[in-house]
């Protein structure tokens, strides 16, 4: 995997001031079975104690859903050999606000989502649950990281990606995250020798182009399927997908300030008085 | 209401050109029987010919999730006369891809969403259904706005919300939305002549403090429900939430692309080569 580096400027950083050996909590949206979840919590093993707090059934496309009009479960579970392990009812970041709230001892010194099985560059972080389990994490003061897998299969080869995560993890570690942000790494579904490298990305400017499959039950009443196309239109050299498309992983900083802050101007010229 | 006017830059806005008489998408996430849904609807009414596409059940704090794993229901309802409305089974975003997709003969001028029952200020937006459903409407790229009462009481009074969100639809039908943007509007609990005026915020820092309350079911079997307090730690005057504490409207103009632009050279710091 070929890497370069860029000079760039010192922005203000919280840099992580660990004692003790770190607590790395490791979540994802498609459950605590998949293969996904045991790739990123064995690959996170090395750099400290792992605990896994996870949804108990898949909970793709839940964006930062909260369970607030029913209770939450939460289980202790053995699947995986010396990592702590548990499964919530609720959410992605139910499971984030539960670790930090019921489970984990102190705030943990990372927190990791994913490997989500499937892409989340582009508009697709809106949706995700995988990187709104990041987000929270972030919102809770935690360095936090999304990464996603360019493969939907259940049978995803993950070697590459565990490599990717190694050095996303060691970079990342050395420079620290800046406050209020988090990052969304979207790695492509290729053997790691055919990587090119890390490239530091801005959010594509895509959407989907929906369609409802419309289809009726047997009492003849209609119901409807979301499927859709991504569609990119952002010719950017500078965005997760042209990154993605090129071969190599992806990185997105993002923020959950959601603020428009270049639009406060225009918004302040209406004269409310004539309005 | 006081008001100021305030001179500013201008953008580049991508103006509305309406030949035909506006179509206006409602919706919500309180769903189709809320009190703050009805309200906005017909206030909207002297707007363009509203058509309402809301959640069949309440659909709160389900912030940008959509349905993929099971079909949705979507069923034309009489419940208010002279608009057009739809209940759908999903959540709010998946109410606004319905309306674009399958309801609406053509793409809707405006998309508006709630009245929220309670505030969607400061860090509530990445949770609230009300906003995600706008914040979709802009991804479809249609000029979008959320609604929220600072009153969570099914009884609450929406007299003053009605002619605030008069006044803001007129004030931003002149001005436009910037392309990429919407608007979160935050409403004081307060009658018309007490709201100081409207304020163009931006979204204060703050946070959850959740506790979970743990009980035991019949079986003696624990479960957890969601509680917490909201902790507000940022002073600044232009937030959100100091707006609504001194009786303004709060209008922050918020963005989907989440990147965080600024960390982008932070990043490029790092020498992968060495991780």
């Amino acid at each position: 995997m070929a890497t370069k580096k860029v000079k760039a400027k010192s922005p203000v950083v919280k840099k992580l001031t660990v004692k003790k050996r770190p607590v790395i909590l490791v979540t994802n949206d498609d459950g605590i079975t998949a293969p996904g979840l045991r790739n990123l919590a064995e690959t996170m093993m090395q750099f400290g104690d792992v605990v896994i707090v996870a949804p108990d059934s898949p909970q793709s496309a839940m964006g930062h859903a909260i369970t607030i009009n029913r209770p939450l479960r939460l289980d202790q579970v053995q699947l995986f050999d010396g990592i702590e392990s548990w499964q919530c009812s609720g959410t992605p970041v139910d499971c984030v606000k539960l670790a930090v709230n019921k489970i984990l001892k102190r705030k943990p010194d990372l927190c990791v989502s994913g490997v989500n099985h499937g892409s989340n560059s582009s508009i697709n972080v809106i949706y995700s649950g995988t990187m709104s389990a990041a987000m929270e994490g972030a919102i809770e003061g935690i360095p936090s990281i999304g990464f996603s897998l360019l493969d939907y299969s259940h049978q995803a080869d993950f070697s590459a990606a565990r490599k990717v995560i190694e050095k996303i993890i060691k970079g990342v570690l050395k420079v620290g995250i800046p406050e209020s942000s988090l990052l969304n790494v979207n790695i492509p579904n290729l053997p790691y020798r055919k990587i090119k490298g890390i490239k530091i990305c801005r959010q594509a400017r895509a959407k989907w182009a929906e369609k409802f499959d419309e289809r009726k039950d047997p009492t003849q009443r209609s119901y409807y399927w979301l499927t859709g196309q991504f569609i990119n239109q952002d010719t950017g050299q500078d965005t997760d997908e042209s990154a993605l498309a090129n071969g190599y992983v992806s990185v997105v900083p993002i923020l959950f300030d959601f603020t428009a802050h270049h639009t406060i101007p225009h918004f302040n010229s209406i004269d409310w008085n004539e309005a």
